[in-house]
């Protein structure tokens, strides 16, 4: 069985802010340095894009999933571009493909997708969330999204999650 | 010109509560009477079932947007039933479709369309939203989800919206 | 319960030639006057356009499932739009949203669409089908396309589908 | 820019021919040495696995494309496993994300995938092709498959398309 583990990235494309860039960079690394492939939305912008340039610094494999029918737009930080030409129908493809997924900051399409990973009973884990968006995810009750300080944290709790000992 | 007006009515299926369950009837019969259309996630559960039940007892056109591949388990209030065969990625569909939404009650397969609909920018009223959730939805910014007390004045809220005088 | 039947009619867009049309035309009557929802991808062009239009002519509902995110682009005839945001991803909800197909005409669109139909065993009833078309779609031996000469003996052959005595 | 060339395989799963299933395994192969990536519908079946397998016995990175909502079913060869929970609709994603595809035998569900090809204008190879097939996919005009006779034609083939000299 050659199947590795897939860990989605989400957050906000143009409107992230600087901290929740740099956050999801160091995700992306230690994705990679953990030997986990590194999944997001494919986006040229924020989030998705710094998840997929840390873990390609870091060495590791980058799948992005486009919201677009071509590779327009797409990260240079990805590697595997898969345009889905499914517009935002594509957040839930995220969700589906990966084994956990952290989140770094929150846009409405974000929060889509971290509704969806609950609903389908995905480890969630935020990175410093604002303190509506834990309170409305846990009051989804479906799921638990983890909340935790930092990048760092984030994989500590996914290693917990993924590698039971 | 022959395109008809579509509401989409969203909320939980099997754990919605009796309140919901009727406002969502409520919803469904003024939506009929106003000459739309009720369009649902189309499952015969909670507030899908409830206002495609409301609707077609004021006489009114439904349409059901189904994630499973056959008709099974589509509420038979539902006079079009559209199996999309996309499991959750049919929630982004129930939002295209609708020129606006009305929201009776969370689930986590709600607020990923609640989401999805500030995303598009459509239209979107919520009757009697609990705090965490109107806080939540107007900290995304984009598009301003519109709190209600009742299915009366959630119409009054879509007439406004949609037939500016 | 009051679930309708829905038919689909499946046939080239801007391409579609007069004769095949006109042979959409008359089947968007027909299905109309049978008591049928006729569904097709929405669009304003060629067979889709055509067999709306004729279903609206005869008092039919019709139901348009396009690929934009949007109605632009959606046939006059089209009663119910539902912009899917799929592309051509939708052509298999054209599928599964019909109890049977008709097929005038063929393209590449339309090609997919006849092989998905047979996939899911879908009946499917092709109108005065090219020599090579009616070889190929016999030769994928899953469901058995129907070949007819026009429209009115398509509605005779989806009549003994759906109604059998 | 760390994009890599992605080729799509399609054909039947447990329909498929011991002759398919080996043209498959070696197109795998020939695609894992050119240096790029074999992305499949992912299913541990028919010409989906074997062009997986082949693609891992030659070093190569290989991604499925699944129809289901988890990895129930994949093919062992597929490393990133993709479960999209779109049925059928994912043919279509498996045709967006491909820089070319490779035909390996013909089925409901691989001619849909073929003619989406044709649609979108991806470049697709056709490894002896029935004559019934050859004849209709040429008939749909848009684009022009190329037939060939064996995997290693194919590789030719594939070459001059996406690295013209």
């Amino acid at each position: 069985m050659t199947r590795r583990t897939v860990i989605g990235v989400i957050g906000p494309g143009d409107d992230a802010s600087a901290a929740e860039r740099e956050a999801a960079r160091r995700v992306g690394q230690l994705v990679a340095a953990a030997g986990w492939v590194t999944l997001t939305g494919g986006w040229n912008a924020g989030v998705m894009d710094a998840a997929s340039r840390g873990a390609r610094e870091a060495g590791g494999l980058t799948v992005g999933l486009l919201p677009g029918r071509d590779a327009e737009g797409a990260s240079p930080g990805v590697e595997v571009v898969i345009p889905t030409g499914l517009g935002e129908a594509r957040n839930n493809l995220v969700v589906l493909a990966s084994d956990a997924l952290v989140c770094c900051g929150m846009s409405a399409g974000t929060a889509s997708e971290a509704a969806l990973a609950l609903r389908a009973g995905k480890p969630l884990v935020l990175v410093a969330p604002a303190q509506e968006t834990a309170a409305f995810l846990r009051s989804l009750r479906r799921g638990e999204p983890i909340a935790v300080a930092d990048a760092e944290a984030a994989i500590v709790a996914l290693k917990r999650l993924l590698e039971p000992s």
